[in-house]
C-alpha cells in the first residue's frame, strides 16, 4: 500500500481545489461513519449532513454545495463520488492475481493470451479463445472454445462464458437441439461478476460491448447485445436475442424478456420484469410496494375483482344518465 | 465440418420436398438477416416476410404457406424450425469434449461411467455416482455422491448436482439440520445449463425425467420432480417438493413455490411467481406491463387505495337504491 | 450407518415420552407416505391425518395433539419436526468430506485453517483467509483473500466468497471502479448453498452472523449484514449495504433492495420484491395470485386504467352531491 499523501498532493494528481490545511495527511479512504483521522471520506448527499457533522475523518471530498457545510480540510470538486473512487484507486492500486497462467488452469493449445493476462487456479480456457492484454480471470472461470475477450477485462470466479444457448425446437413433444454455432465477443474494460453465465450465440455472436459492468449471478442469453458502458446489477436475467442500448442502468433481479429492443440511456428498476421493448429513454418500473401480508391479500383480491368494480361504475353512470 | 450438400441430398436424408433447383449447394445454416448465398435459412413467421424478401440466403426452408412467398430454391416441410434444427445438426455435428476423464477431474473410485462418457477439466464426481453412455460433463461440474445420470445427458459448466436440500427445523430460534439422505435421478437426454443447482432429496430422490431441458442458473429444490420433456428457461427457481408435469414450458425467472402440483402441458410466462398449484393445462401469468416510473407510481398508489374506491362505489350504489 | 435403535433408546437420548411398545426397533427415518416398518416418521400437520392413517411406518413422532390419532408405537414430544431432525441425525451422522486439504485444492501459504477443516477438490482459498474448526468447503469453493469463516461452517460446491462488490462511479458516462477493500466475515454454524455469491465489502466488511442458513444461488451484496439465525431460501438477491435482522425468514427468489433496514423476526414471502425498509416484525408480501393468461391480461389492463376509474367515481360522487 502506498504511503500517506497530503490533500495538496492528491489535488495535484487528480484536480480539484483544497480548502483548509493542504498539508493534511491521509493514508486511506473511509466512509462518513467509520473513517478515522488518517482517512479521507466524501460527502455528496445533503440527507447525510448529520453524518458529515459527526464524522471523525481527517478530510472530506465535497462539491461546491458542500464546501460550507464542514470545517474539515476538504477537496472541492464537481463529482465527489467519482473523485473518491479515484482517491481510493491511489491508495489501493489494484492487486489482482499475478499475471500468468496458474499451473492448475487448463488452457487449450490454440488459445491466444495477450500480455500480462492472468488466468487463475482452476480456470478452463477453450480452443481458439482470444484474451486481450491485462485481462484477469479469477479462479474457476470457464471460457468455452471460440470466444473472445478484449483488453483489461476482469472476470470473477465461477463465471461461464460461451455455454450453449437455449436453442431447442419442439418436434411433436420432443426437443431437438439447435447447434449453437455463434460465439461470445466481449469488449475492452468489461467486468463480469461471480457465477455469471453468458451463452454463445445460436448463429451470430453474443456481444458485450466495451465498458459494460455486470454484477454477480447474471444470465445473458444467446445473441443478446449489451451496449457500451451499460451497468447491470446482480441476479438479472436477459433472455435471448434482446438488444440493450448503451449507457443503460438495470437494477438487480430485473427479468428482461427475449427479442426485445431497449434503447440507449434506459434505467430499469430492480426486481422489474420487462416483457416488451422500451423505445424511449427514461426510468421504468413495474414494482408494487411491499405490504404486510393481510393488507396485501385484501389488495390482491380487489385487483382480481377490478372487472366487477368497473362494471358497477358503468352501471352507476348509466343510471345517472338515464335517471 | 462436413462439406456442402444439395437441397436434394438434404431432402433425401431429412424428408420434405424441394421446390426450385434441387442442385443448389449449401454448406451452413444462417438467419434470414445474415445468411449468405452458401447458406440455408428458414421462414415460418409471416411477420418476417420483409426479411424473407430481403434475404441473401442461397435457399430457404418453408412450410406450405410460405412456399409461394419466395422464388429462392426451397425445401417445403411441415415444421420449418424443427427441419432447420436438423439441417444445422447435419452441418454442425455435435463437437463435445472428447470422451474420457480429463486428468484434472476427480472421479471417485466407486463411480460408474458408461461408454464414451466425457468428464471435463475440473469436474468432481462423487462416490457411487452412475452416469449413462454418451453423457458429457463440461468443465467444473460437481456431482455429489450417490446421484445417477442417464444416457446422453449434457451438463454445462459450473453445474452442481446433489448438494444438500434446504432442510432445517427451527428449535427455539436455532436451526437444526435435517440430513438430506435422498439422491438425484436424472433421465436420458436431459440437458442442464451452466451454473444450475439441483439439490438431493431429503428422504426420497429429486427426479428430472427424460428429455427435460434446463437453461442456465436454475435452482431445483429437494424432492422436486420435473416431468419428461419439460423445458425451463434461465434463472427459474423451483422450491422443494413441487411436482411439475410433462411437456410443460416455463419462462425465464419464474419463481415456483414449494409443495405445489403443476399438471402436464402447462405454460408459465417468464418472470411469473407461482404461489399455488396449477391443475389445468393452459398458459399462466401474473406479470404487469412495465411503465414509465411516474405513471407506475400513480398506478401503484391507486392499487393500494382500491379498498377505498370499492367502498365509495358501494356507497354510490346504496344512494342510488335509496335515492 | 449406525444400527437400529428401540424407541426407548431414542427417547433416552433425545427426550420425549414413548407411547406403545418401547421395544419397537427402527433403523432409519422416512416420510409418512414412503416409510417402511423399519422406519420412524413424524406427524405434526392435522391436514395430513389421512396419510397418518395410511402410513406403513413402524413408529411415529407426534405431539400431544397427535398422540391419540394413531395406534402405532410413538414418541410424544413438543416439536415433532425438530425431534425428527434429531432422530435423522442419529441414523445419518454427517458424512462430510474427510478432513484435510484435497491435493487438487489451492490454499495460499498464509491461509489459516482450523482443526479438522475439510477443503474439497478444486477449492481455491486465498491469502490471509481464516477458517474455523470443523468447517467444510465442498468442491470448487472460492474464498478470495482476507475473508474469515467461523467454526462448523458448511459451504456447498461452487460458492464464491469475497468477490468484488459492485462499486462503480459514473464519470461522464464511463464507469470508474471503486476498490473493494472490505472483506467478508462469516460466523459459526453458517451453511451456504451451492453457487451462492457473497461479495466483499467496499470499505467495511460484509457480515453473515452465526447460525445463518443460505439456500442455493443467493447473492449477498457488499456491506450487507445478515443477522444471526436468519434463513434465506434459494435465488434471493440482497443488494448492497442492506441490514437484515436476526431470526428472519426470507422466501425464495426474494429481491431485496440496497441500503435498507429489515428488523429482527421479519418474514418475507417468496418471489417478493422489497424496495423499502421493514421496521416492524411481521409477514410481508407483494405477490399477485397467478391467473390464466387471458384473465390476467384483462386484469392488467384494468389496473392501468385505475386512474380513469377513480376519476369516474369522483364524477359520480360530485353529481350525487349536486344532484
Amino acid at each position: 500500500m502506498p504511503g500517506p499523501l497530503t490533500l495538496g498532493q492528491i489535488a495535484s494528481r487528480l484536480g480539484g481545489r483544497v480548502a483548509g490545511n493542504a498539508e493534511t495527511l491521509v493514508a486511506q479512504v473511509g466512509s462518513l461513519e467509520h473513517a478515522t483521522a488518517q482517512q479521507i471520506t466524501f460527502f455528496s448527499d445533503p440527507k447525510l449532513k448529520a453524518k458529515l457533522t459527526a464524522t471523525r475523518a481527517g478530510a472530506v471530498i465535497v462539491d461546491a454545495a458542500g464546501e460550507g457545510m464542514t470545517a474539515l480540510p476538504r477537496i472541492v470538486c464537481d463529482e465527489p463520488y467519482v473523485y473518491f473512487a479515484r482517491v481510493s484507486q491511489l491508495f489501493n492500486p489494484t492487486v489482482r492475481q499475478a499475471p500468468g497462467v496458474h499451473p492448475t488452469a487448463v488452457v487449450a493449445a490454440g488459445a491466444q493470451l495477450g500480455a500480462r493476462v492472468s488466468v487463475g487456479p482452476g480456470c478452463v480456457v477453450g480452443e481458439g479463445v482470444r484474451i486481450g492484454d491485462d485481462s484477469c480471470l479469477y479462479p474457476r472461470v470457464v471460457v468455452y472454445p471460440g470466444c473472445t475477450l478484449g483488453a483489461r477485462v476482469v472476470v470473477h470466479a465461477g463465471v461461464v462464458i460461451g455455454s450453449d444457448g437455449f436453442g431447442i425446437a419442439n418436434d411433436a413433444g420432443r426437443w431437438v437441439k439447435i447447434p449453437q454455432i455463434g460465439g461470445v465477443r466481449i469488449g475492452d474494460d468489461v467486468e463480469i461478476g461471480a457465477n455469471c453465465t453468458i451463452d454463445r450465440g445460436a448463429l451470430q455472436d453474443t456481444v458485450i460491448e466495451e465498458g459494460v459492468k455486470l454484477d454477480n449471478l447474471i444470465q445473458v442469453g444467446h445473441n443478446v447485445r449489451i451496449g457500451a458502458h451499460t451497468a447491470i446489477a446482480a441476479c438479472t436475467g436477459i433472455a435471448g436475442s434482446t438488444d440493450i442500448g448503451r449507457h443503460c442502468m438495470i437494477g438487480g433481479a430485473a427479468m428482461i424478456g427475449g427479442h426485445l429492443k431497449i434503447v440507449d440511456r434506459v434505467v430499469i428498476s430492480g426486481g422489474t420484469a420487462v416483457p416488451s421493448s422500451i423505445l424511449k429513454p427514461g426510468t421504468y418500473t413495474a414494482l408494487f410496494p411491499i405490504e404486510e401480508k393481510s393488507a396485501w391479500a385484501r389488495t390482491a383480491v380487489l385487483v382480481r375483482r377490478l372487472a366487477g368494480l368497473a362494471e358497477r361504475v358503468k352501471a352507476l353512470e348509466g343510471k345517472d344518465k338515464n335517471g
